[in-house]
């Protein structure tokens, strides 16, 4: 079937999810729950053969560890779309609302946006969040995989399906698209006027791909070179611990920090402890001349390394002599998702609260905190770095758009 | 100088705009309006140039008039600068918040996009109005109006950028652009990472190329081809009544009505009496088969006029069986502006307004409601119909992103 197709299809549910109580559609994630568990062997066997191509194919250990399902992850899995049912329903919350001079009575209201892409990359478990993501907030899903997870991902969707269905919903609320080509992306990209937002979710190469072709809007998630800055008013240790949280305690996230930036005041007392705690944790320092004077260990540091998101045990460290140097370095550098000050100076937190542009400001806090779950959401679809609709971590909110409706006895302009 | 030079310069204005106070804003504002009454004369030589160029080059008498600038109508757009100036500051709004569980505090607060560009036909008044409403968001504005008020606009804007200046706030706040070319609006369309969003207002075609060529995040302002669906259980003196003003209060406009569904249970006693009341304000109406059995002035609709948004006295009508059908005949031909439904029946109306897809759901009032001004938002940059970011009328809100500011005390993941 072709992408425009499964997208029509995918319109006709969306008809029907957008005036779906919340009761029917908690039920049919809970059905969704109840299968994926019930039919937890055939998504095993599934995810067996992708195992086995993969292996075949040299994917790493990493990849291979991301890719497998077992018991225990199906049984996560959906419990993740418990958790969801157990959300507020975005969809009918009133937003603004007044009664106007004139006696009309306006109402801002939430409704799902209709049909929402995604592309995304490896794990299976995306596949089952995403889609109940969407069918929570009163969208149908086109799903878009990798093709390294293809057995898994139609094992899932067949078994989401059927649960979609019987719990009384449309089943073409949930569609996988042919992972095998590349078509299927720049078919989707072209589908204006069918699919209402895309969201593309993986490496920087694909978003600026759907951003620069794609004709449906699309909120951009991901890239994150994230610094951290330790003020020259930081508490040395806060400031030590708060980095090495925000590298290592998971490197490959697009909210762990990348780059460190250190008030060149604070320089001799912080830099000799965060370069050896760097070396304890394995972690590769990529230093300008002077952070090098401190440790024989760094690597010199090029203008490409403060441009790069390492994803890695790597972190490039530069010395600035203010903290307009530092909000410079960063308006250059960074990538609008996460920027760190550690400071005990209110002053110097005001300001680079103020005056750094990025999704989230941190104080005196990891990097690692923006995240949907971390923020009290429930449910993540992917952290926008984009300032169109939704930046930051996106809830479900954020997968919804609003409908003024007015209220009247016959008013006339 | 290039689109892109300017859209650097405007990025550097964007930076000190973004933190200026809400009282520095607002007197630059009256600054603005100041200024322009004071030099209304130069203004006016310039508006001159313009509409001897018009006259010359044969422009409509309704396009030289909405070009013309006088003392009254000078006086006027400085009057809607200082309304701008007393509206609420929409930027450092806590649209959310919480302490969360661990103790960070977290706030999601109303910030500028930065730099906002904006595409837009004739009218001199908009390339104020458009300074005024970014300026007061917080966004500097890079302004692409007609090259028939090319005239007009350098001397408006050369008068908003001193009143700027004066200020104490960047004059490249206000940037006008080339528009003796279409090059300008390609290099606009162009300069992702130094223009935060594209505004295009102005004709389908305009606005359909700025979507499909952009690779700048755009919101869709404008086509509406609205109905006015009249239900079996409609009241039908105020059924007539809004339909005559939907469709003539003004013609030229996109929540003008452009088509009229009649439900066949009615269709006996209202048609003839709205045929006759169209036939009274000069309006022509394409019916369907229908319809045209009410009426002899009745001209054959064709499946496109169906499509079609007049902005003239011309209305498609046609008979449907069933507030279901009427549904599905929008959802085929809206365009997801403002779509109108008459009825006394409450279930009718709740039905309506879930089913329909668009920016503003009317019941019993008119679809020229549908408006900044009327929605009491003060301010208004256009109508959105697209889902993405902003729908229906765009007040200053709509101009703003967030950012999520989290404070905390040493806090690690």
């Amino acid at each position: 079937m072709s992408v425009v197709e499964q997208a029509r299809r995918a319109r006709g549910a969306a008809e029907a999810l957008a005036v779906a109580t919340r009761t029917v559609k908690d039920a049919a994630l809970h059905a969704m729950a109840d299968a994926l568990v019930a039919r937890t062997p055939e998504l095993l066997t599934a995810n067996a053969a992708d195992l086995a191509a993969g292996r075949e194919a040299g994917l790493s250990a990493a990849v291979l560890d991301r890719l497998a399902l077992d018991e225990g992850r199906v049984a996560g899995i959906a419990d993740a779309l418990r958790q969801m049912a157990a959300l507020p329903d975005p969809v009918g919350e009133v937003v603004r609302g007044a009664t106007l001079p004139n006696g009309l009575e306006l109402r801002q209201v939430r409704v799902p946006f209709g049909v929402v892409g995604i592309i995304y990359e490896g794990r299976p478990n995306v596949t089952v969040d995403a889609a109940g993501i969407c069918l929570k907030s009163g969208n149908a899903a086109l799903l878009r995989g990798s093709s390294s997870a293809a057995h898994s991902n139609a094992a899932l969707v067949a078994v989401l399906r059927d649960a979609v269905a019987r719990a009384g919903l449309p089943a073409d609320a949930v569609q996988l698209l042919d992972a095998s080509t590349r078509d299927s992306v720049k078919e989707l990209m072209r589908a204006r006027g069918l699919v209402d937002v895309l969201i593309p979710r993986g490496g920087a190469s694909l978003i600026r791909t759907v951003v620069e072709e794609s004709t449906v809007p699309v909120i951009e998630t991901g890239v994150g070179n994230c610094h951290v800055y330790v003020d020259a008013a930081a508490d040395l240790a806060k400031a030590v611990a708060i980095t090495l949280n925000s590298k290592t305690q998971r490197l490959s996230t697009c909210n762990t920090a990348e780059s460190l930036l250190v008030h060149a005041g604070v320089a001799d007392a912080f830099l000799p402890a965060v370069l050896a705690a760097f070396a304890d944790a394995g972690v590769t320092v990529h230093g300008d001349a002077r952070v090098a004077a401190y440790s024989e260990a760094v690597v010199p540091a090029t203008e490409e390394d403060f441009d790069t998101e390492y994803l890695s045990a790597d972190i490039s460290v530069a010395v600035v002599d203010s903290l307009d140097a530092a909000v410079a370095h960063i308006r250059r550098h960074g990538t609008g998702h996460t920027e760190a000050i550690v400071t005990d100076s209110q002053p110097a937190a005001r300001e680079f609260v103020a005056r750094v542009d990025a999704a989230a400001v941190m104080v005196n806090a990891s990097t690692r905190f923006t995240d949907g779950g971390e923020f009290g959401f429930g449910a993540e679809i992917g952290i926008s770095t984009q300032k169109l609709h939704a930046r930051g971590p996106m809830g479900l909110p954020e997968l919804t758009s609003t409908k003024y409706v007015v209220t009247g006895d016959g008013h006339l302009r």
